[in-house]
């Protein structure tokens, strides 16, 4: 059983082979060794004999699992062990990895359809995407401690509001389908109530936008009620959308389309306002260095994927979306979005700006659930903005906007019939071009898009020179070709049509046009850097966030060209590298979920629950009876539930919880469910619950629900919790997402990139989402997309998987044993000091806990944001904060934090609560004191005149520890109200004379 | 010619081809563009119309060369123009650079000699090796913004004196061979002056030292006129030793030795020192984490190969030799010695201890010349330690020698005559072992060593598991053996000889035993890394050092296996990659040079310096006339050269520099050049001259030295300022050294690695140094090896021919003027405010100036030092200081400095004169200012009390800029006479509170 001893103890570095590896990992992935483990036991409260003693004061012992997890380890040598812990070594790892990557064909891929080829400029790859100062670090809900990525992300903004000519852009969305689903929404949102509420309300859809897009749009669109109309919508003058009428909730063109034409869509823009709908623009960045921009042509709404920014294929992902709006909608834009405003001494700082919309307030009001983003590869995008320069773009784009021109010419030299090219895509007319697509990749090793029974698609990118045009010639004629010399002779203008060139300035601010050579870049990277708190200081203990080690190994492959330059569209038979991974994450992680089956197409959690809910939907569809709708969630839940719950179309209906025990109230439950017995559709829950504690009743909760016809969603973020210990499918859920970047090791990046995979029970499998371009996707009567990419972010599928096979099912289990022994030492190191919220009969949390600091505002004054900013003093990051209870703080510690390191996170908040208690003794008095007054930056401390009730040391080193390693918050407290109400987002006037951004932050234009 | 406007002007960025690729790279190494370049002009005092005509004004005109600059660039394709750069662009680098890696075969070696497998750890790969905060420091002078890296040297210092036994050990010297070289002279160095006088002084040296150990002992003895006697040591009682007798210098052994035996030299160690000769070990580490030490057996200096903790084979290096000594010898130890101190604050702190003892004071009379050494990879050595710990490294090194065991058990059972190894190496008995080896090689992809015409050597090590010890005897039997029956009857305890079991213990400090997870040792690496100053934070103005960018794209090939994974014996038909690549930086640098050939074995710009004068003296030995051993040096030259001078065996004769333009004072050389006619050996020149001139007459001067029938060595370490422009060997010169790690882009790394190639006329060819185990080095009379590799450190050579490639003629030459630009830019803007001491009659100086700061010693009491430690203040590394001249600054900012990093360090140099103003005019006092308190550490200034007559702000923020970008000093200003009264080199007791060292540094033990 999963607490049997030999199991459950630490495993073993040696095998008794003198052969064994010596590079295993879960040691290395593990904080406490044995011997700490033993002192941590021992000082909890109450203390434990044995860290199977100790579980089962965890868990309840009907949750617990009766199998033993399985996980395939490497093969064995003919005749030998396999090491006692069961996983890879680093090195094996690295070895079977390498072999599976063989099986990756990297060719040239000109399949284009929303995704093209770039180069990755190496300083680039290797100080950020490659760097875990940039790659560990959170989304920055606390902006003193990431002035840097916050910087980074409003170049994101900066760029793409620049280049879409928009008012407003947003730090980026999940790709470019959902982007586009983002539209749709909020042009539904932008309609007057009236209106939404039409039965036919239809969302006008171009024809010539990418399958993919509109496959997802279909999937979005259902819970909304909204009917999508595929159509040409400039054909007769858009008598498309004067036919909708009054039903319209706005119309989608892509720009360029996906078949490389260049449209003037002005007269659509003025007839979509004409009928007070919503027009949005799907673009991409490259394009519109030479086009107008769709902020000049009437659009409400721009996005696109920002991919060819120097971000690679990844066969799909991961990639930044951008998404910008004009200034009537700025206040509806979906997902985070950074804004200036300025700190306590005035000096302007960035921070996330109209955080008040997210999904936690909104909750099912919320028309968007996007919580996780693509932080990571927006900031790799906006420096690539910054190391090209606007010159640089319009040269890249000319050169391939100029070499399409060439192609289409000499195709057309050579008989061929060509679509005249708007900017990087050639469409060739071509019999059977499956076969010829399918028989040029084996000659030439170069991939075309099958556009459809007639065409072939040729899409252009900054990595085609000569060699490759004289390639991709040679696939359809036998002469040779002068290219050179076409080249010379197109007029220097031809590449963009007359009409719709761009004429309007872009990327003029000092960033884009400072740091060209490496030597500036590399510096401006670094001081960004050095501005960010990440896992490379301190541990992170954001409850609910799972922010364990992301280890080199596993993320190494990533950058390996057999992952990273795979079109998500090639030829399957060019994957089966790819292929063989997924399948064995899928099957491992259907094992530790105890489900039947497995969907990583979701690119982040909250996209997982929204897949979650309409495969609920689709199978409860084909049962007998109601319309079942209702989803029942409980008041703790995250807001990302209740959104995700009603953009499935569902309707929301709340759980009270326990105020004492925290747990579900059971009774409400039951009430509940008989109420609504027969449109009862599912429940959605948290184990261990969102306050930290492993529900006794949750089996019984399961049972009532299924009793009732409805399913069981199960939030898997704290999924951590319990593998080899517990699986939902045991505990009797239904569906569960997880999230990759929080249990499985896939690093933050700031804020994303995410995976947030679900698994299904048997019964659901068939539903699975599939996807219009690739077969093999999902159930045989799988939902429509939710991603662009067939299988999501694929490219950083390989962290995930590298971690459960170097850890085995022995390292996965004891480290699930050793995250609940951190959080509870913890726990019992602060008990005497804090009030903990909840935990069990026993005493016991689960994985983490909420510390109430509630109380002390009557006491002192003080509240959660004066602890979690003090915290910074002490060189950590806060918990979360006010999440799932107001004025609390949640922590979660993970396996990775050694016993050192959570003793100094003891004591720094021990001695915070000295420092609470100071004013509570009127030692100190309530306002200007050292809390109100954290963070204290540098310059806050570096000034002549002091007239604080406290001293500089004790504001800089309130423990001593601190001289020798200090890490300093670059601005002082924010003041976000500021920011809120003078919205402003993108980079900072230039009259600036510090700093990213104005004196002040002045109010938007 | 060079100064034809077309070539010299800012080259472009586009050929008119529009298939030109747009990732060119000498745009991204230069700092200024040609906009800024133009300014800069203007800016000039006097100001220059153009950039050619500015170079005329630097280059004297008979020193221009009549050539334009020749480098193969990438082959157009068919019929295509090459980009008008000439160059590879960074794709097209990687992509050729794939090419030739692919040409070298990756098999596995056992060939051992001195070289072993190992595990990088991939967390130190990424982290430090491939991580530019790491890479691109300069050697720790300036202590206060150095302190990581002292820390990370103090690690390996102390890992080394650990496992050794020995009290104290340096931070790393070139290699193993080189280390037995210094062992030799420090031998010598030891004895009393009347024996070092003997004629036949002899050093006695074990035959069963590594091959090329014995061949660099050969060539470092003759300039010493040592006698190397190779000898059976242990022999009759050590009868060699008795025989020599009162000749004896020392006695080199080596444990475990060259065939894997391990033997008690416990008697021989006696008798050495009966005879006052000294006793030294050429060792292992991890061998010794099971054998007893040197250090307990009488050893009085302990040598070796840090290579396999963790730095691959790379074929040859670079790697990390170490070097320590017993109490009795602790100040004549060669090299780098970090020491603990105090700074001003009397905090514990680390620095370069008896600096005094380096080459520029000693000059002729040192007996080691080592300047640059290895100190990226004895970081990456000491991580490995600290990574592993004791009880890891102890694991790796039992395991290791059980294998050997069980190999050599196996092989017995098969019927060999095997030799009982005594830790990781097995010798086998074997009929044509050299065919037989080729044979395996072929078969089995795995690379055994030919010891002689009967055996065969394998040498075991942590990357060999079962797998490959079957692999090994499959290529002895066809029975299949079934290793892990053998291992399980072996006893536990069989791996080392019981008499010579180790029974101390090592590695207890703290920092060994604290950081084994991944999350731990990572937080290390970047907290030390966070105190330290590299080129990712501003311009480091090293005059003499070139602290150019190392861009990304030069250092990504050198962590392919390809290149990495290269024993440095592996056989020719393995290694063709490398032998195409070091053909074409030859062949380049024969180009630039303007020399017949080039030698890359020379692992520093020291040994470049021994290696070419010991050339030169092989040559002249084969001419007519006397004994030529008489060495002109200006008094301006390098420590190095005198010393390299006498390390070869010269005579070195010193020659005046005219006080006021700083040239060689062309009187005095004639006077010499006439004096010692008949024995005039050579003279070593710098040029541009140490004091930052082009001289006019160093044309004449080499005439009259040739025609006094010496040669003309010059030192290149300046010869940053030529390429392009001008040539060694068209200037006169039959010898120059280049640095690779300044001129051709290799990282500094903190204080090596480098590379020191020599250039030779063509008289002088035949003479370049071999290798005695690998064919096709060096010339047809070579000299005897100076590096233990072939090609010295190869692996990073792929770093200078990138550079090389991608800049292509036209844009080596542009950086080139670029450089002087830079240079004379600075030098115009801080001339209104310092005396610059030496400039050429145009007012110019070559790529580098010196400040003059004396007079200021006499008007306020401030000295160059304060200058320097106060620039830190302002977030910049000092010029090189008080050398050449003392207390002086000289500045060199290199190529990749934009106009707008120069700006902002003129901008401090004319603050700190401001501040040096306040002192004379008596605003502020001459003690206790701003400068003598320099540099400011955080804690310096968060302190309570402030009684300093300047304010907190002023120390800290004294421009404006610092508020938004400021590096901080982890220390105040060092104490230098109390540590190296204190010397103390290891890890800092642990009694300790904060930081890295003692509450005070305790005397040596
Ligand atoms: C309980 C819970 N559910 C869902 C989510 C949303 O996950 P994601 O951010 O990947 O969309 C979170 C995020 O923290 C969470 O804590
Ligand atoms: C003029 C000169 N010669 C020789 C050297 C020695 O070179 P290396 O440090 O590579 O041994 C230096 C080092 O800076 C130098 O400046
Ligand atoms: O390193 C130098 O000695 O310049």
């Amino acid at each position: 059983s999963s607490t049997d001893d030999t199991r459950g103890s630490e495993p073993k570095v040696l095998s008794n082979s003198i052969f064994a590896p010596l590079d295993t990992f879960s040691r290395r992935h593990i904080g406490p060794n044995a011997q700490t483990a033993e002192e941590m036991l021992q000082a909890l409260d109450p203390p434990a004999k044995s860290l199977d003693e100790f579980v089962k004061t965890v868990l309840p012992a009907e949750i617990l699992s009766s199998k033993d997890l399985q996980v395939e380890g490497p093969v064995p040598e003919s005749g030998s062990m396999p090491t006692s812990e069961g996983g890879y070594s680093e090195s094996q790892l690295l070895a079977r990895l390498r072999e599976i990557a063989g099986e990756n064909k990297v060719y040239k891929s000109y399949i284009g359809c929303g995704y093209a080829g770039t180069r990755v400029p190496e300083v680039i790859k290797r100080n950020v995407l490659e760097n875990p100062a940039w790659y560990t670090s959170y989304t920055p809900y606390q902006p003193e401690i990431s002035q840097g990525r916050l910087e980074s992300l409003l170049n994101f903004q900066t760029m793409v509001t620049d280049l879409t000519g928009m008012t407003i852009a947003n730090a980026s969305v999940l790709d470019e389908p959902t982007a586009a689903a983002e539209a749709m929404t909020l042009s539904l949102n932008a309609l007057p109530a009236s209106r939404q509420k039409r039965a036919n309300k239809t969302y006008v859809v171009s024809h010539l936008c990418h399958p993919q897009t509109i496959a997802v749009l279909e999937s979005r669109a259902s819970g909304f009620g909204i009917t999508i109309k595929v159509a040409d919508v400039l054909e007769d003058g858009s008598k498309v959308v004067n036919d909708v009428g009054e039903d319209l909730i706005g119309v989608l063109a892509q720009y360029p389309d996906t078949l490389g034409g260049v449209e003037d869509f002005r007269n659509l823009a003025d007839k979509v306002h004409e009928l007070k709908g919503t027009f949005s623009v799907g673009t991409d960045l490259l394009a519109l260095t030479l086009l107008t921009p769709p902020g000049e042509f009437g659009a409400d709404v721009a996005f696109g994927n920002a991919q060819r920014f120097g971000v690679p294929f990844g066969f799909g992902g991961p990639h930044a979306a951008f998404f910008a709006v004009g200034d009537k909608h700025k206040r509806k834009i979906p997902g985070r979005l950074v804004g200036l405003s300025k700190d306590r001494l005035g000096s302007p700082a960035a921070r996330l700006a109209l955080q008040t919309r997210e999904q936690h307030i909104r909750r099912e009001k919320a028309t968007s659930n996007i919580c996780t983003a693509q932080a990571l590869l927006a900031n790799m995008n906006a420096m690539y903005a910054v190391y090209h320069g606007p010159g640089g773009l319009k040269r890249i784009a000319e050169k391939v906007a100029k070499m399409a021109q060439v192609l289409a010419r000499a195709l057309e030299d050579a008989g061929l019939e060509v679509q005249k090219p708007g900017f990087d895509t050639v469409i060739v007319k071509k019999h059977e071009p499956g076969l010829f697509a399918q028989k040029v990749a084996q000659l030439s090793l170069i991939n075309f898009r099958v556009v459809d029974d007639e065409h072939i698609g040729i899409t252009l990118d900054e990595t085609v020179g000569r060699k490759q045009m004289e390639e991709i010639l040679r696939a359809f004629t036998t002469d040779t070709v002068d290219v050179e010399h076409i080249a010379a002779q197109l007029d220097a203008s031809v590449a963009v049509p007359e009409s719709l060139r761009r004429t309007s300035a872009f990327l003029t601010h000092p960033v884009f046009n400072s740091h060209h050579s490496e030597t500036e870049i590399l510096r401006y990277m670094h001081h960004l850097q050095s501005k960010d708190l990440s896992l490379v200081h301190s541990m992170i203990p954001l409850g609910s966030c799972t922010m364990k080690l992301n280890a080199t190994t596993e993320m190494v492959p990533i950058s390996w060209p057999e992952f990273a330059n795979i079109h998500p569209f090639a030829p399957s038979d060019q994957t089966m590298g790819y292929a063989q991974l997924i399948k064995e994450l899928e099957e491992d992680l259907s094992e530790i979920t105890g489900f039947h089956s497995v969907s990583l197409q979701p690119n982040s959690g909250a996209q997982g629950e929204f897949t979650g809910l309409r495969v609920i939907r689709k199978y409860l569809e084909e049962q007998p009876g109601k319309k079942r709708d209702i989803c029942l969630i409980p008041v703790s839940a995250h807001g990302t539930n209740p959104a995700s719950a009603a953009m499935a179309g569902m309707r929301v209906v709340t759980i009270k919880c326990e105020s004492k025990t925290g747990n579900l109230d059971m009774e409400d439950l039951k009430a509940k469910c008989e109420k609504y017995s027969e449109e009862l559709g599912a429940i959605m829950i948290t184990y261990p619950s969102t306050f930290g504690v492993f529900e006794p009743q949750v089996k019984e909760a399961c049972e009532l629900v299924h009793k009732h016809g409805g399913q069981v969603y199960m939030d898997g973020a704290n999924m951590n919790a319990q593998i080899g210990l517990c699986t939902p499918g045991e505990i009797g859920a239904d569906v569960c997402h997880l999230n990759l970047h929080k249990t499985f090791c896939i690093p933050h990046g700031g804020g994303g990139p995410g995976v947030g995979p679900i698994g299904v029970a048997e019964h659901l499998s068939p539903f699975l989402p599939g996807h219009p371009l690739v077969e093999g996707v999902g159930g045989s009567k799988g939902i429509a997309p939710v991603s662009g990419a067939p299988w999501g972010s694929a490219s950083i599928l390989p962290i995930s998987w590298a971690y459960i096979k170097m850890m085995g099912a022995r390292g996965l289990t004891h480290a699930t044993k050793i995250t609940l022994l951190n959080a509870n030492y913890i726990l019992s190191r602060l008990k005497p000091h804090y009030p903990i919220l909840y935990t069990n009969e026993q005493g016991r949390c689960a994985h983490e806990f909420i510390l109430d600091v509630r109380k002390f505002k009557e006491t002192s004054g003080i509240e959660a944001i004066d602890v979690a900013k003090r915290l910074q003093d002490y060189g950590f990051h806060a918990p979360t904060m006010s999440w799932p209870v107001a004025n609390t703080l949640m922590i979660e510690p993970t396996e990775s934090e050694s016993k050192a390191e959570l003793d100094r996170f003891c004591d720094a908040l021990i001695s915070i609560r000295q420092e609470i208690k100071e004013i509570e003794d009127g030692t100190q008095p309530k306002d200007g004191n050292v809390m109100k007054l954290a963070p204290h930056s540098m310059k806050d401390l570096i000034c002549g005149e002091w007239d604080r009730p406290y001293g500089r040391e004790k504001a800089a080193y309130p423990l001593p520890w601190l001289k020798e390693k200090k890490f300093w918050p670059s601005v002082a407290r924010l003041d976000d109200a500021y920011g809120d109400m003078n919205l402003f987002c993108s980079c900072a006037p230039v009259d600036s004379i510090e700093g990213i951004t104005g004196k002040e932050a002045p109010m938007p234009t």
